[in-house]
């Protein structure tokens, strides 16, 4: 058995990592990025971290163009992994994809190919593209697993979990995501900038009565009591599960919630207002054209730099309504992570150590053989449990809070 | 009689409407600049606005690079003009005074040669390099009149004012200064915006007990009650005036203060925590090299396109307090300018109307033989009487409000 990843940014970091402290069972691990450095760099803090666990396997690096089928193809013909990892950037998904399907290799990646903010690639197309590669998965005798990170992830693990063992009938899902972790800058963003600033612009969709409903960003909020991370104000934004909920778990409404503070929206409004998060040419006096958003990138501290310093929790989990036996039950099914404990781990933070924690623990269901059915699956259609089960010796615990039925999300609406 | 008035942007604007409109005292006008298409479009609007009293005398436009002395002296020689009126940046009047010296021309400006927050041209020696042409002018045998604006400028006059019809002694001379106008947008700067940031960034001087005192900007705020205006935060901020207003008027404490409101700050200290205010090159990924404040002017609006739908009002006066015959006093002198009244007359805001009619106001002085002595003269070293007589009728009326003696200024020292 072996793995061959590909991408070497945060989340790609915590992969290796936790790839390594399981290659007992993973096997050879090969990592490609277009930049070999990164990679390097990555190995190096795996050996520095003694998280190689069985040190007669391979861990090696490789330059690779994700974007460049044929040359992806030869790499993994060359590798031959018994899995591909795509921890790269969502645009590579589909070439990634394409060339698994040629080479007959097993996927599994942790968000989706679109950027969930422009026309044709917002909530209710996302996965159309790699959705597109069912028949040819299932014909080519291999397994691809969408989104295996934490949200899109293990929030839909989470539901999985509920619809099997909690409820019988689900009335609302939502999915609900707090940073309470402090990095000590005035501002900065906890992965890539450019993509951070457009998520968060788009226009959020969620599913409501049997339809989509598109609204702005920043105008649905609510108040949420977060286990050990107290009360914290979640905005409805645009995410990649709320498609897959929809697809595969019938709910009145499903609907995704991210936590922002004031003063990081007082930033993010700032910049806004005065077009620096626009991804479209200004012309500056001297003639140089820059993107304003590419300006604010080279701006803001590096994410991966604010690792060291960062501490407190995140909590990310499933606020699940319904009935069970007849009667309203109301769970919030979480995981709190640490920055400081994940630092210890893998020298990366929370943000980073849970999309890659999710990813392994995904890995380990393929190559144990339970997840490892032919054909495209998104993570709530696979069998909750064995998952659940391995996650907490991966790095993440998780665990059910019962809720009051009787109250319910009260939905403010904002002005734009 | 003729002048030559150099800068076309919002103050070389007013400058040029309100010299057209006392070209019967100034005669021909010429406006230079080193955009052609600037002087051509100020030329437009005057006659569009009919504001040309005297249609006989001429108005014409000139290319010039106000730093090529060679150049400046070439044009004066052939425009000899009786006064030369400096309206184009600070940092050309060195060039220029140069070139007036070398044609025995006379000269005007309303702002000092420096940036007032780079070492070595800060308030203490913001008046040097201007200063040092003293001799050179009175050798020469001409006039230059520094600071001609409303702060520098007007404030100064009524301070000299104050000294000689209004106070035996002086205490605490406060120039006070808030523009309470709303120009409807989320943010923008009055004048250019890379000057603008530059100011207000730089620490504040103000003198106080036979000593400067330096401190970083917005950490001195007092509330001040601004006639017609309301009550307004203002901060203590560098300006030319102090420095010479300590060089020809005894007092106490001398100290400027502007006003900004919460919204306008928020934006400031947004835009500098996240590095935008930099003029230190940044280089972004693609390897394009750029200063952060050239982006930000290149996003904000022109600052010229803000004066159709300006309105409301500034507010801009001087404070003094000390004794007069024996008895404390306290007055505040002032001027309130309208936007939309200065749109109606010369097209543009209050800002760069408060700038251009005082200039004009001292042309006119300067021509009438009251303020055409041999040398060079700060404003507030010059006969106020005159000038203060004459400025309702271009255009700025002022007021001497007695205030309660009693109160002193409130000063807060805030955290930086």
């Amino acid at each position: 058995m072996s793995i061959l990843q590909i991408g070497a940014g945060g989340v790609g970091w915590v992969v290796a990592h936790k790839a390594a402290q399981n290659n007992d069972v993973l096997g050879d691990i090969t990592i490609a990025s277009r930049s070999i450095g990164k990679c390097e760099k990555i190995i190096e803090s795996i050996k520095g971290k003694n998280n190689l666990k069985d040190s007669t396997k391979k861990l090696e690096a490789r330059a690779l163009d994700a974007d460049d089928i044929d040359a992806l193809v030869a790499l993994i013909e060359e590798v031959k992994p018994g899995l591909l990892i795509n921890a790269g950037p969502p645009w590579v998904n589909v070439s990634i994809m394409e060339a698994c399907y040629r080479t007959k290799t097993s996927y599994l990646d942790t968000s989706v190919a679109v950027d969930l903010c422009s026309e044709g690639q917002q909530v209710p197309e996302a996965y159309d593209p790699q959705w597109a590669f069912r028949e040819k998965f299932a014909e080519a005798g291999i397994t691809g697993i969408l989104g295996a990170g934490f949200d899109p992830g293990v929030v839909s693990v989470f539901a999985a979990y509920a619809v099997k063992h909690l409820f019988d009938e689900i009335d609302t899902i939502d999915v609900m995501d707090v940073n309470a972790g402090d990095h000590g800058k005035k501002f900065a963003t906890n992965f890539d900038p450019e993509t951070n600033m457009l998520e968060i612009q788009g226009d959020s969709f969620y599913w409501d009565n049997e339809a989509w409903k598109q609204v702005p960003c920043h105008t649905r909020m609510m108040e949420f009591e977060f286990p050990n991370c107290g009360s914290h104000k979640v905005y409805s934004m645009a995410h990649d599960e709320v498609r897959s909920l929809q697809e595969f778990i019938p709910a009145k409404r499903i609907e995704f919630w991210m936590g922002f503070g004031d003063r990081y929206l007082n930033y993010f409004n700032c910049m806004r207002d005065i077009g620096l998060l626009s991804p479209d040419p200004l012309t500056l006096n001297d003639g140089t054209v820059v993107q304003p958003l590419h300006v604010l990138k080279a701006l803001l501290p590096d994410p991966t730099s604010l690792a060291p310093g960062y501490k407190g929790l995140t909590c990310i989990g499933t606020w699940v309504r319904g009935k069970k036996e007849g009667k309203e039950r109301s769970v919030f099914i979480y995981n709190n992570a640490d920055h400081e404990v994940a630092y210890a781990d893998v020298e990366h933070q929370a943000i980073a150590y849970t999309t890659g924690v999710p990813a392994i623990t995904a890995a380990l269901q393929y190559f144990r053989g339970e997840w490892a059915d032919k054909g495209i699956f998104n993570i709530e259609q696979l069998n909750p449990d064995p998952f659940l089960e391995t996650m907490p010796s991966i790095g993440l615990g998780w665990d059910v809070l019962e809720l009051d039925p009787a109250i319910p999300p009260v939905i403010n609406t904002l002005n734009k």
